[in-house]
């Protein structure tokens, strides 16, 4: 039985014009609210059988003057995205027509829902746990394939089932603990007990370890590999950049709330996400040789988690190669020694000297020779060779991340506490905060600020 | 029964971020081809009965991973949209989830559609007519809410069905003639028949221009009378444009494809639709007072079908008003008189020699006052008073409009024709050019070229 709220409503699909426009409503009296702005002849939606749509009309129901030609689709709790009836209604997608049947929905008895408010009652109402939930937001934002499978996955349950079974792990240690104490059978019970909390704590802390090593890759997966592609001008700088935007997974996004020479752009190589920094630098670079120079490059590099410096190869190195060579030592790189195609006027062994030759590959990028192997070393680089698990469960999260870490804290405390000869009961405690914090990943123990926070961040209609 | 087509697919919301994206699919294979993408255990989509919803995934399915957790209505023909079988999934609405599914979708069967493919089917499967077809867009263009209930009007099949009527009794009165001619029972026919046809032509033509008469407002309520606000600096133009967008009716958009700073901004005056001219050049002058002066606002006047002059009444008239007075003086405008809150310097008398005692509105912004007396003014000028009737039919659509003016031209060739004595079979003739220029509204005579070149305005997915 889902928890007693209002009836909430909101613009479901994405501003401006389409085909189709959402308004979304949920609540115990969304099918009321709906039927009071329905209308085909005499027929009342609160009738119908449930997952059914139905054309109509929505009228202003003062006056009955129709707002728009809508289909109406009905879904009655408990088997909906909220756990409560809800009322889907499709209009016409301009930004007038969605926006006139929103303001009649809740001029008729709904309540503007916040951002992320539907799906926060799928939480509250026990459909989905906090991780699922984020996991949503998660497939919205998506930017390449990789993240979108990585979200579904986590969509579906896989991480909690995960946190699941090792809080049921914890759990019945800690209830083995309790029982040793009421029923101190034996006279060794006291070592038995910490022979077992500090067992399990090492067994569970192994397991969050493991995951937390898909961390990283999680979290490139889900952000993009930040890559800066840098060189001086006419090495091939916007040549790469176009071959690899070629690819058709490329996404261009404008980053909202900045300025529109601010671009994001998004490839995927091997299954390795790309997040493109500065292109809109390199492009200028290029048109605007010598103007900007190197200056650029230096902000991209602060930036990058992978840095492809672009040498031409039919030059011999210049003052600025080295610079450029020595400001990106510290970083994931890979030198791509372009131009093959041209005579060599480049020392290949003097350089490999100074770099890992490993991290050189040579390319010509007009004729696309080089390109696969390049695409290889990035993967490598990354991944080695470790990306396409279907079904692995990455976490990549943030927040998950740091409550991992904090578990994993409350495990060496309890290893610790054990060891240095701490009372059992003490050593209960930090047992029981790294079950709670496993907890706050899947929102079975969590504050209710943390829970309003968290759903603020997503966005309206969802 | 639907003329047979290929099985389409198109995203049908717009391209964002939002809580749910559509991607529509419409043709004979419709539910065959979301059965092979569609997964929820054994669940067959073509088994379930029709204007149902449902739960799954949409799978890859060569690889059976998921690609996202979906919603999937499907509607049987002929009650759909296209009047072929349509299937909806709506899935998260993130830009990689929606392509993803729609490029799942095109991989397993369907064609990309064209803009406007599946409004062009409902028109060439006859669910609707020409002038309904084009009100689908006008629906979700609309800048207004008068623009809306025009729009969905048309949709609903006003114009339509009085077209219609029209052409039903040109084509009775083309009957009569028939049979007339083939049966002269009295000398007196060939007299009979001209009177008949000359009365028709009359009585048609009448109506088709009380229906042009219309034109003008409907164009207005479509798309928006547009108004400059001009003045010299510091006379309350800014302060002018915030009352008026302040009512919770205001628009902005952004055009695409020109450069930021030219903004679009509609309001509404009392059911009057005004589409507010070069607004960023208003905040701008009176930002930066003097800097541009009234150059910018000759500019606008010449876009303008509507003026709001400014006047401070604190001061005397200073030679920049005196030049926008004489440069306005041909156009729509009404003489705002404002800050009537200080002081009169400026000699009411002596305007009212130089303008229109009718069109000066005395005002003072910053308290409020005069505001609702130029609301009523720009009203009256525009439309004497007559803008609320709920059920009346406009004209507001370019093509239509051409096309009623070349049907009064047929009509007045066959009065023309009978009184200067022409065979009755070339008046005929020219009857039957007004029956089919009117059919062209509607669709029933119309060329494949212009079908083309009108649904290719449509945006994607509708």
């Amino acid at each position: 039985m889902a928890i007693e709220f209002d009836t909430i409503a909101a613009i479901s699909t994405p501003p401006g014009e389409g085909g189709i426009g959402i308004v979304r409503i949920s609540g115990d009296e969304a099918l009321e609210i709906a039927d009071r702005v329905y209308r085909l002849g005499s027929k009342k939606l609160a009738d119908q059988p449930s997952h059914t749509i139905h054309y109509g009309h929505i009228v202003n129901p003062k006056t009955d003057t129709p707002v728009d030609e809508v289909m109406v689709t009905i879904m009655k709790e408990p088997k909906t995205y909220t756990r409560e009836d809800i009322v889907e209604i499709n209009t016409h997608g301009g930004i007038v027509s969605v926006n006139k049947v929103l303001e009649t929905v809740l001029q008729n008895g709904a309540r503007l829902a916040e951002p992320g408010e539907f799906t926060k009652r799928a939480f509250l109402n026990g459909r989905i746990d906090l991780s699922q939930a984020e996991a949503v937001m998660d497939v919205i934002r998506a930017k390449t394939d990789k993240a979108m499978h990585m979200a579904v996955t986590q969509l579906d349950g896989n991480l909690s089932r995960l946190i699941k079974n090792l809080r049921q792990d914890i759990l019945n240690t800690l209830a083995q603990v309790e029982v040793n104490i009421d029923y101190p059978e034996y006279d060794d019970v006291e070592e038995m007990t910490s022979q077992l909390l500090i067992e399990k704590a090492e067994q569970v802390k192994n397991q969050v370890e493991a995951l937390l090593e898909t961390a990283s890759h999680g979290k490139i997966l889900r952000e993009g590999l930040a890559t800066a592609i840098i060189g001086r001008p006419n090495v091939g700088k916007s040549s790469l950049l176009n071959v690899l935007l070629k690819e058709d997974k490329a996404i261009v996004t404008d980053i909202a709330g900045t300025t529109r020479d601010v671009i994001e752009e998004y490839v995927s190589v091997k299954g390795v996400p790309l997040r493109l920094i500065d292109t809109a630098g390199i492009r200028e670079t290029e048109d605007i040789v010598e103007r900007i120079g190197v200056e650029r490059s230096r902000k991209a590099l602060s930036e990058a988690d992978l840095i492809l410096l672009v040498l031409n190869q039919s030059e011999p190195l210049t003052p600025e190669d080295e610079l450029l060579l020595e400001a990106t030592e510290e970083h994931h790189r890979l030198i791509i020694f372009n131009k093959t195609d041209l005579e060599n006027q480049l020392n290949l062994d003097d350089l490999k000297e100074k770099v890992d030759p490993e991290s050189i590959v040579q390319t010509s990028i007009v004729t696309q020779k080089g390109l696969d192997e390049l695409e290889a070393k990035i993967a490598e680089l990354f991944f080695a060779g470790n990306t396409g698990e279907k079904d692995a469960t990455y976490v990549s999260n943030v927040r998950h991340i740091a409550l991992l870490h904090e578990t994993i804290e409350a495990f060496d405390d309890v290893i610790e506490g054990i060891e240095t000869g701490m009372p059992v009961d003490l050593v209960q405690i930090d047992m029981t905060r790294a079950w709670d914090l496993l907890g706050e990943i899947t929102g079975e123990s969590v504050q209710d600020e943390l829970i309003t926070q968290l759903f603020s961040q997503f966005c309206l209609g969802k």
